[in-house]
């Protein structure tokens, strides 16, 4: 390879429990990786962004490249973002407002910064890389301690006009349902996000019904992990996977609202619970697209557990960055 | 204007009731128009695009345009359509399949055609000329006898993989609901569509809530047109009133569902019910997505009536033959 053409990016991922930076070659093949605790419990937004630079500096060192031979950072981040302007708006868990992000990594790399929010980035990297190769119109939902989406539309992240994006969670699942804590009823995260699953597992261990899991982690549903769950059920807890069972019908039905939006080709599923019992939401989810009268007429959508792992953020990342910088160019 | 410049289009629109074709010119000012009967009650698909050529012809006619200025043919159609190949699949109320619109339409006047879904061309016709001008992420949401919707994303329609599209109308409104004519449950369009709502107001009719619709139409549901509901109405029928209300709030549930996956900021409403009681469908749909906490974040979605009537559909195409023109050049 010629010295024009060689070069590289960081990708970059702020997540709720470490923070990760990726450095990749033009080919997007990993060249070294670094990892720091996750912000919350630091008290400035600087000691936090210092925190990032000392992660991006540890993969650049393990990489032995030097900073000019970046040629764009990616940043996956949580929150509320400017996408433009490369701001975090709003980082919720610690409460910073108006994070300059591009700025500062600009001015101290001289590479052009490019973000999006994790879960875009977590798509556009299945995408590229991943469960979704070759699928320009793909699907992406994360089920998590809440329920998120990324959408790949004719091979672009969809952003809409901005503001909220990918709050699919928040569809109307029952219109009689409870409270979400969005402060509408009914939503799909509301009856299958890890949160809604912990608190109907929580009811059926204290009612004798989940022993595995009552032992492991008594009746509380902070300590009921995607990881908990499945171990319970390896345990012979039934209720639980009747209970994980039904959320997986559930995202089931979500997929299909989506599919019939958008007609994809295929949809991702990921996230804590996805990534802990794939089986049991991939054979739900299948079925309920497979069911679907509507859906039966369209060409056929896949569905597929994510590929990536904890590297989808970041690969995603670095992909958005690439991609700026070839548009700029 | 130059000659280079000077050109015509067409658009076409076949619908349920009736056909119309409109020529227009570049800027897409319409310059005649003609309409037939629609082709139900055609033996043969040979007759049905006879009558079509006719209408065209017709309104060629009328404008006193020669073939030879064509500079394309812009159809909405109904049915299944393949979109590469210009045909229709197969046309459901007249059971003809493999309809050669684009060769038969091509040999005949010597002009590039392009066909779309119907839905997909009113959309579209509404985000160029219409309501949604200036909105290039804009939603159409279509309450008839059904209900259907049409995308426009990055200023373009969407499609998806193809199959199937707009079908908004199937998303999932109460998972306990009824059947639908789709053969799932709980459907929007179970809720919310002519049908529906007619079969309510039915049923108040013969339990004499509903006098003014039981006298000029009967307990019929087939002659509760939305005129017919409108004007029941108008005369006095607060049961009527009240039902259509509701199906304009669960339009307004729709209308959450697609601004959370598609974030726009427009959502266009059309159809025969919403042509007829604009106000009412207006006023719950703008509430609704007021009082949705997720929503209430993004950057705003506006509401609006569709503005073309019977011309959205015709322009919709013409404009779509221009842009197929315009890209292959």
């Amino acid at each position: 390879m010629g010295k024009a053409k060689s070069g590289y990016y960081i990708g970059f991922d702020l997540g709720g429990t470490k923070m990760r930076a990726l450095v990749v070659d033009e080919e997007f093949r990993i060249v070294a990786s670094a990892k720091r605790k996750a912000v919350a419990g630091v008290d400035t937004a600087a000691e936090g962004l210092d925190r990032m630079r000392a992660c991006v500096d540890e993969a650049l060192e393990e990489a032995t490249v030097s900073p000019k031979d970046l040629r764009g950072i990616g940043f996956g981040l949580p929150g509320a973002l400017d996408l433009k302007q490369g701001v975090i708006l709003r980082l919720f868990n610690v409460g910073w407002e108006n994070v300059p992000v591009k700025k500062k990594f600009e001015t101290i790399y001289g590479a052009p910064v490019a973000i999006d929010n994790d879960v875009n980035a977590g798509a556009y990297g299945e995408y590229r890389f991943g469960a979704g190769r070759g699928h320009p119109y793909m699907v992406g939902i994360f089920v998590g301690t809440g329920i998120g989406g990324g959408l790949i539309i004719d091979g672009k992240i969809h952003q809409g006009v901005g503001g909220a994006v990918g709050e699919i969670g928040h569809l109307l699942y029952d219109r009689l349902g409870p409270r979400c804590g969005c402060g509408a009823r009914g939503c799909y995260e509301t009856y299958a996000s890890r949160l809604a699953v912990a608190s109907q597992a929580a009811v059926q261990a204290y009612l004798g019904k989940a022993p595995a899991l009552a032992k492991k982690a008594g009746y509380d549903v902070e300590k009921y992990r995607s990881g908990t769950l499945a171990w319970a059920i390896e345990n012979g807890d039934a209720a639980v996977e009747e209970i994980v069972r039904e959320s997986a019908r559930i995202v089931g039905h979500l997929a299909c609202d989506l599919a019939l939006v958008l007609c994809p080709s295929m949809i991702v599923l990921g996230g804590g619970m996805v990534e802990a019992m794939p089986k049991i939401y991939l054979e739900e989810c299948k079925a309920a697209l497979k069911a679907h009268p509507v859906i039966a007429t369209m060409k056929g959508v896949a569905v597929s557990a994510v590929k990536l792992g904890d590297d989808a953020v970041p690969l995603g990342a670095a992909a958005i960055a690439a991609d700026k910088v070839r548009n700029e160019k």
